[in-house]
């Protein structure tokens, strides 16, 4: 049978998601936990990775199993023994044509900037500290021009291996709240550290260091080093993945189109 | 000169507040980090200790130096080395008469359960999950027999040695905000785990598993196994201090008496 299984994590204190020998990860935590539980070897796969110190609201993973607790029991017996930082929200069981990765159409991604004098001690591990006021008309003129399909190739980690630069952002909304400025960017998939990097390039836009132009050349020049900075990982998380049988994608999809 | 600095700090990865040998506290960090920028040994002394676990939104702390930079740019230079769940907030010269712990005349601690099923990735830090919905109105009957001056034993972890166990609460106050249940309490002077003890009482009362004439036979019981669980401590928050000076502290007062 196949498991479809929603979690979240504060991802301040894993070494990513991806499984590594002798380190502390999300995969492994989980798939150790899963092992106990059917009794048997659990190898999981999740929507997508996220880097170390990115968190998840909610990142979709699924496994077989021969044998395991009823499916729905899940978040109830996981929750006994996971780790406080690691969280099992819901469980149901997927055809086998599922695939958390494969069957993905999207996924948004929320980048938090704090922007108070002082940092607030209780939102400090899933947000970037920045003080000073953000002009956010700025910052969403900015973020227009990079909706859309283009080569990410100036908005991803140099080192990335991937070939295809080419993703679709399906919208970037910029949306403050008392003293947080959240961005919540839609896509089709994303290249190592892109949503950070267009974080923290648009947060320069807000703070007058970089311009639209100099944002839309930069996309254009297909050049790591004609973007902006790569924002720290602690104020990025997973927000949401999408499958096509649901409501809210179709919804992102249509505002695109 | 006496300093007086205004700190917040996150407790889960502290040993408490006061300096033990060889464990992470709140107070070991923050001497260090003191001592360098001063370069001369510092002795801080705080408001009062919290546990293991427990966090603080506003604890205040005082030194005595002969050196350092001026008083206003401490929250700047501390903020380059001191750790990430330690954050200072204010710094001011304080009169010589000032003492951070006996010039205090209350404390407001906060404590907060989050009733939702699942309990939220970037909270759980900060709260107690207690999944399902409680009485307010039941808690806030029950929480008006712990307000005044009374001995509090019943209410205090059981090894405590201070002799003294009477105290005076102000206000209890239980605010419900999405679902999350806060309870402010504003005393005189705590006892070790009062609060926590107080909180996971009138949680009990909150679950309908423990009475409001419970509470009032366990305050004139003085048997701390007349009264209810004690809650973990991630829930905790040293809210605020007050010294006479401030007007919020006699709005408090007056509301009491």
């Amino acid at each position: 049978m196949r498991v479809k299984l929603l979690i979240a994590y504060d991802g301040t204190n894993f070494h990513g998601f991806a499984r590594q020998n002798n380190l502390r990860t999300v995969q492994g935590e989980l798939e150790a936990c899963l092992s106990r539980v059917t009794a048997a070897p659990v190898l999981i796969h999740g929507s997508g990775r996220t880097d170390a110190g990115v968190h998840a609201r909610e990142q979709v993973v699924h496994w077989d199993q021969e044998h395991g607790p009823p499916v729905e029991k899940y978040p109830y017996v996981l929750r006994r023994i996971l780790p406080p930082d690691l969280i099992a929200i819901h469980a149901e069981e997927a055809t086998d044509q599922f695939h958390s990765r494969f069957s993905a159409v999207g996924k948004t991604y929320r980048y938090t900037f704090q922007t108070a004098p002082v940092a607030d001690i209780f939102t400090h591990r899933f947000t970037c500290h920045s003080p000073g006021r953000l002009d956010l008309q700025k910052m969403r003129e900015a973020a227009c021009h990079l909706v859309g399909t283009h080569d990410f190739t100036s908005f991803c980690a140099a080192s990335t291996l991937v070939e295809d630069k080419i993703r679709t952002i399906f919208d970037i909304s910029v949306k403050e709240s008392g003293s947080y400025v959240s961005l919540y960017v839609t896509g089709n998939g994303f290249l190592q550290n892109m949503v950070r990097i267009i974080a923290g390039t648009l947060l320069m836009v807000g703070q007058g260091k970089f311009t639209e132009q100099q944002v839309i050349k930069s996309i254009q020049a297909c050049d790591r080093r004609t973007a902006g900075w790569t924002a720290p990982p602690s104020g990025l998380a997973l927000w949401q993945v999408y499958y096509e049988e649901s409501n809210l994608w179709l919804a992102v999809k249509q505002g695109f189109e």
